[in-house]
C-alpha cells in the first residue's frame, strides 16, 4: 500500500515527508494506522547514527499508538479496528531459546522498529502481532505512546528483576524515562528518591511520586542508602559514589547508553554483594503487565503534543533538552 | 591463657613465633585449639598491607580447623571437644538488619579473624560460636581448612545466587579458589569450563570437574557462551571479551580483588540483560550448607601440608605461586 513517511536521508539530516510503499503484512504481521507517536532520545541517536547501526533512508518513531487496519496470514481479522501500541521491537523469531523462555526481547533475530525498516513517523507501520499490545480501557491513546519505549524500559528493572516493594529506590535523571520510573517505583510500593542535576524539577519529581529529591552531587554523602538505583542518565557518573550509595546487596541498574566504560571497583562489588545490571526494552509479557499496572495506578507519561508535521521542531527541541517530559507527535487528518 | 602465635611485626615482615595472652572468651565466644590452618592469598595481602587495613603485630591464618577447648558465657559446654572450622569472619553483631535477615556476612560490625585480633597461625584462636562450624562426619579435618575461606568464597556465587544446574559456568583461574569452584559447579549440575592462562593445568582441571578447559586468550571467540563466569583472578582481564562471552542474562561474578577498576560498556549490560555481581565470604547458614554439600559430593581441597613451624616457607612459595592448590599448616605437637 502507499503510505507517507518522515525520513532522514542521511546522518543528522532533517526529516522529509515522502511517499513510500508498505509491503503487504506477512505471516503474523499486522498494519497499524499511526494515530500518535512519541519522540524518544534514541530516535535522535539513530538519526545521527551515534551507535553506528543506522540505515538510510531512516524513518524514526518507535512509541506508536495506532489502529489495526490490515492483517497478514495467521492473524485473526477480528483485531482489525483495535487500538494497539508498538515500541522498540517489531518482531522476533518466537522459535529460539530466549523466545521460548518468554524473553523474546533478547532474541538473537530481533527486528527493531526503526532499524532497516520504516518506523512510526509515518501514516502506517507494520509489526508482528505479538509485539503490539492492545490498549486497555482507561489508558488514553493520545498519551500512551511513550509507555512502549520509555515506560517499558523503566518498568523492566522492577518487574523483570522482581524488586521488593520494601526497596529504597533512587532514580537518576528526571526526564522522559525518569519521570515514568518515579511513578512506577512509587506505585510498586517502594521508597523513592529522585536524583537530579536540575533542582528546578524538585516539585514535579515529588508530584510524580518521589518521597525525596536530592541533587546528584549529594550522592557521595549517601553511603549505603539505596537498594536499587535506576540510572537513566547517559553521561558518566561518579561511579565510586554511585556504588558507595548502594546498601548491602544493592544494585545499580543501568539504562542510559553512556558511551564511556562504566568504572567499577572490585571491592565495591565484593564487600557488600553489590551488583550492576542493565536491560533493554522488555518482553511481550511484561508489556502487557505494564498496561495493567498503568491502568491500576493511573500512571501516564506527561507529554507535549505537536502535529506530526512539526516533527523536526520536536527533534530540535529535544536535542536542547527542551521538553517536559516527552513529545508525542499526532497524526492530523 | 598463654598461647603462641606467628605474627608479622610490620608490613612484609617474616612471621615470628611469640608468646601472647588470649583473653577469656566473652559471651557467645569459644576458643579453638588450632589443629590445621590453610594459607590464603589474602593472608599475604594482609601481611603486606596491600589493602591498607592491616594492624601490627598481625597474626594471619583464617582457614582454621580446631578443637573447642573452652567456652564463654552463653555457650553450651557440651561443645567442648568438637572439631570446628573458622574462616574470614570470627564475629558479627547478630542484631542488625543484615544479621537478622541471615546475611550476617554483610554485617556492618563484622569482626574479621585477622584484622585487629589474633588469627589462626597460633596455638589457639577465639571466635563467636556461630561463626564456627562443626565438621560433619566424612570431612577430613586435615584438609577441610581451606573450605572456610577459599571454599565458601566460590560456593557463595552458586548457593546465595540460586544458580540453576542448567547453567553453563566458566571458572577463571585454576588456583586455590578455582580448583574448588570447579568441583562445586560440577556437583551443582552445571556445565563447567575452566579458563586458565596455564595450559599445563588442563588435566587437573578436568579431574576437578571441568567438562572443558580453554585458554583465557580464546575468550574473545566465545560469544554468548556462559551463563555465569566466576572470576577468581585478581588481575585485570579483557573486560569486553569477558562480557561478550556471557549469554543473554549471563552474569560475571567477581571474586578476585583486582585493584584497577573493572571497565564495563553500558551496552554490554543493556543489550542482553547481562550483569556483574561480587561477594565476600558467605553467611553461617551457607557455611553449613557447604559442609553438607562437600560430604554429599566428596568435595575437598587439594592441599600440600607443611608443619606450622614452616609457615614462612609456605608464604614464600605462595608468593611465587608455587603450590597446588593450597597450603595447610599443621600443628605439630
Amino acid at each position: 500500500m502507499d503510505i507517507s513517511v518522515w525520513e532522514a536521508g542521511s546522518a543528522t539530516a532533517s526529516l522529509q515527508k515522502v511517499k513510500r510503499v508498505l509491503l503487504e503484512p506477512g505471516p503474523d504481521e499486522l498494519v497499524l494506522e499511526v494515530l500518535h507517536c512519541g519522540l524518544c532520545h534514541s530516535d535522535l541517536s539513530m538519526i545521527d547514527n551515534s551507535w553506528g547501526i543506522s540505515q538510510y533512508p531512516l524513518v524514526p518513531g518507535h512509541e506508536v499508538v495506532g489502529r489495526v487496519v490490515s492483517v497478514g496470514p495467521g492473524v485473526d481479522s477480528a483485531v482489525i479496528g483495535q487500538i494497539r501500541g508498538l515500541g522498540w521491537i517489531s518482531g522476533s523469531c518466537f522459535r529460539c531459546h530466549q523466545c521460548l523462555e518468554g524473553t523474546s526481547n533478547l532474541c538473537g533475530s530481533l527486528e527493531a522498529t526503526i532499524v532497516g525498516r520504516q518506523g512510526g513517523f509515518a501514516s502506517h507501520v507494520k509489526a508482528h502481532q505479538d509485539w503490539t499490545v492492545v490498549l486497555p480501557e482507561g489508558l488514553d491513546p493520545a498519551v500512551a505512546g511513550p509507555l512502549f519505549c520509555a515506560g517499558i524500559t523503566v518498568f523492566a528493572p522492577l518487574v523483570d528483576e522482581q524488586v521488593s516493594p520494601m526497596a529504597h529506590v533512587a532514580v537518576v535523571g528526571i526526564g522522559g524515562l525518569g519521570h515514568l520510573a518515579l511513578q512506577f517505583a512509587r506505585a510498586w510500593g517502594c521508597e523513592v528518591t529522585a536524583l537530579t542535576t536540575d533542582g528546578t524539577k524538585a516539585d514535579e519529581a515529588r508530584r510524580f511520586g518521589a518521597h525525596n529529591v536530592m541533587l546528584l552531587e549529594e550522592l557521595p554523602a549517601l553511603l549505603g542508602r539505596f537498594d536499587l538505583i535506576i540510572n537513566t542518565a547517559n553521561q558518566a557518573l561518579d561511579w565510586p559514589a554511585v556504588m558507595g550509595s548502594l546498601a548491602p546487596r544493592g544494585r545499580l541498574h543501568q539504562l542510559g547508553a553512556v558511551l564511556q566504560p562504566i568504572q567499577v571497583g572490585a571491592f565495591d562489588l565484593i564487600s557488600f554483594r553489590r551488583s550492576i545490571t542493565g536491560s533493554p526494552t522488555s518482553s511481550p509479557g511484561s508489556l502487557r503487565k505494564m498496561m495493567e499496572f498503568c491502568v491500576r495506578h493511573d500512571i501516564k507519561p506527561q507529554v507535549e503534543h505537536l502535529p506530526l508535521d512539526q516533527v523536526n521542531e520536536a527533534i530540535e527541541r529535544l536535542h536542547r533538552g527542551d521538553v517536559r517530559y516527552r513529545f508525542v507527535l499526532d497524526q492530523v487528518a
